[in-house]
């Protein structure tokens, strides 16, 4: 099997669209997504681009995709996010998790960062086992603390002094 | 007391990478801090910067900062990220931390982001429930994933044929 990986276009986007749709189900989550194809053409292919996305070909039809952008940590300087990766249902098991895992890692390399860092769910013990397998450390130490659209407005509501 | 909180400038990363340098002793970690303020310098002010940075004063002395920059979340699109919120010690307990985040939170929410988010040691249960007073969600179920310089080195070695 041929698996070819290359930088994402913006026709591809209403592929990747689908499987960030596909993985939020995955996750539990299927009404999570609020972005759009046009949003990801939009955020990620203007001037200023949000984020790097690559996309992997099997007999050139788009199976998976994943997608990163620069961090920064106060310890170690600029970093790197993988973000998402993600290969379709149908097509898991056949390396090509591992081929889009290990573009991502070296375009990182290249760019001489000091960690790549990401987030998995800890009962996605497959995931978590191939990430640890790749020489990743998989810490349970550090929780992730979000507010969402409505806990941002309520805060600034309650505090309309700052 | 008056806290005043203005963007950081770069003849403030001197005081800057001592809070942080004093976070990583708290965070039993005292050997991680490997970039110097000329880093911090270099990084942030630059045509490019890859954060923001906000001081807070007290008579006219550093006690405090934040320091947070834009992610991309394949849900939510422009998301913000706060990666470090820092009171020195000896001035903990005033409303200095409070009045940072609270700065980052609004800095935030005029980017229309849907979402911020940042990262707590489990076991600082004080900051755990100052974030959630504050509306914040913190979740159990995600683990970050890592990969330093040496397991991206040894990632390369083995994978030579990427």
């Amino acid at each position: 099997m041929n698996i070819q990986i290359r930088e994402a276009k913006k026709d591809d986007m209403k592929y990747v669209i689908e499987l960030i749709t596909e993985l939020a189900v995955f996750e539990k989550e299927p009404n999570a997504v609020v972005i759009s194809s046009d949003d990801l053409i939009n955020d990620g292919f203007g001037n200023n681009p949000l984020f790097s996305c690559f996309v992997a070909l099997v007999n050139n039809k788009i199976s998976g995709m994943c997608l990163g952008y620069p961090r920064y940590s106060t310890w170690k300087g600029p970093t790197m996010h993988l973000e998402d990766l993600i290969v379709t249902q149908s097509m898991r098991g056949k390396g090509i998790g591992f081929a889009l895992f290990s573009h991502f890692i070296k375009f990182s390399y290249l760019k001489n960062v000091r960690r790549i860092e990401w987030a998995v769910l800890d009962w996605n013990v497959e995931a978590i086992n191939f990430y640890k397998k790749n020489g990743a450390y998989v810490s349970k130490e550090w929780q992730i603390a979000q507010m969402n659209e409505l806990a941002i407005n309520n805060f600034i509501s309650k505090n309309e002094d700052i």
